[in-house]
């Protein structure tokens, strides 16, 4: 993935907390260009402290001192927005827009995302500078987000839209043991029912719907082999145990 | 979306930051049950001022001792992990995890989800609690995302589900009879060792992964309440049927 004609930039930042944040957030995503436009209090040890190991992303962070020089070069802006405009914007929610970055960057071009002010935003003159505006839907009971949580989030959809060439991952996927084959299977559910009749908690002459139930059960699960290996050994200790071992 | 039956519980918390920070990532998606398993410092200033307006999430929330109190009634058990395990768990991108939250929600059932300590995350015997482990695909450059971010986007992921219309249905949708709560299924498991001890198939004192294992496979498989009682009902008629019964 070209994350590296990425940049992140925080405009008028008030906490440097939350340039530390970013830094780490960004990191953690694979991004690596930070920049700032005139923060209010930078460097600081709050900001180096929440970067934990994203010190580097911190050391390279460029400080501007207005956003025209922070977008320079950028061939693809976009500019993260709570507010409704007066005048309306392309607006895309942040996977679309995550998916949008992913695609400009993957064809070279220079990328700027602007992250605006914790208490206001982006300017409309900032707004402006921008080819998209992109929207998190947050719920309407608090939709104010933190700012590194923002550049989390947004990272995080760049990032998956990297990923998601590569094919969907089952829940089972990389398992340490081969899955049971149908015939073991067979076996098994054998096994278990005539234990069942050998403890008498199933009464061949009235079976209910318990094999049923038990083999939804197994069968649900998808037993790997080691698994089936260790079911068959209780099956068969218990008829073991049994007071005129019937085996 | 039945965002009541969410619970977000946090375990071992270190930094009441990061209390505050989750408390403002839950309200910003929509969540607001927030649970904490004896957090080292709580309340706290910090945790109120990075709240911001999600005070009301930080009031409410429930103090409790133990993981197990934490997840008393929970159907569908979530953890977030970020280390591999040597045996793995099903395992699902916060993308997929969060449709199944939604999905289950959506049906009523009670969900939990686990955030580990900001140091070592969770305990494999937290992790074996679980149905379902999720993973956030972070950069392998710095894998370790702060604890607020991993809430921010598993929520942001759960309301994105919500949004989404397009309601997957899972496999065990319509299911006939309810699914077992996390305290049955202890009682479940403290029965099985007893009784695997009971006809010598374990060694308590060379247990090697077997309960591991065992747990691993009774978790992924999610039992309904009609199935634990019929392994319950075998294991209790095994021990009866014991030479010497035991019980």
């Amino acid at each position: 993935m070209a994350a590296d004609n990425i940049k992140v930039v925080l405009v008028h930042t008030t906490h440097p907390g939350n340039i530390g944040g970013v830094a780490r957030a960004m990191k953690n995503m694979g991004l690596s260009r930070l920049v700032l436009v005139e923060p209010r209090e930078y460097p600081a040890p709050e900001a180096r402290w929440r970067a934990a190991s994203a010190a580097d992303v911190l050391d390279a962070a460029e400080v501007v001192s207005s956003v025209e020089e922070a977008v320079a070069g950028a061939q693809f802006i976009v500019g993260t927005s709570a507010r409704e405009r007066r005048i309306p914007w392309p607006l895309q929610d942040a996977r679309r827009c995550g998916e949008r970055i992913h695609e400009h960057a993957g064809r070279g071009e220079e990328i700027a995302i602007l992250f605006g002010r914790e208490d206001r935003g982006l300017l409309n003159n900032e707004l402006e500078l921008c080819n998209l505006h992109c929207h998190i839907p947050s719920h309407e009971s608090y939709p104010s987000l933190n700012l590194a949580m923002a550049v989390q989030i947004l990272s995080y959809e760049i990032r998956m839209a990297g990923l998601s060439g590569t094919q969907a991952q089952g829940e089972d996927a990389d398992w340490d043991t081969p899955f049971a084959r149908a015939e073991d299977m067979a076996r098994f559910y054998e096994h278990l029912e005539q234990t069942l009749v050998d403890i008498e908690f199933l009464d061949p002459k009235a079976p209910r719907q318990l094999m049923r139930r038990l083999k939804r059960l197994y069968n649900r699960v998808r037993l790997d082999e080691m698994e089936l290996n260790i079911l068959r050994g209780i099956l068969s200790e218990t008829q073991k145990r049994l007071p005129g071992d019937k085996n």
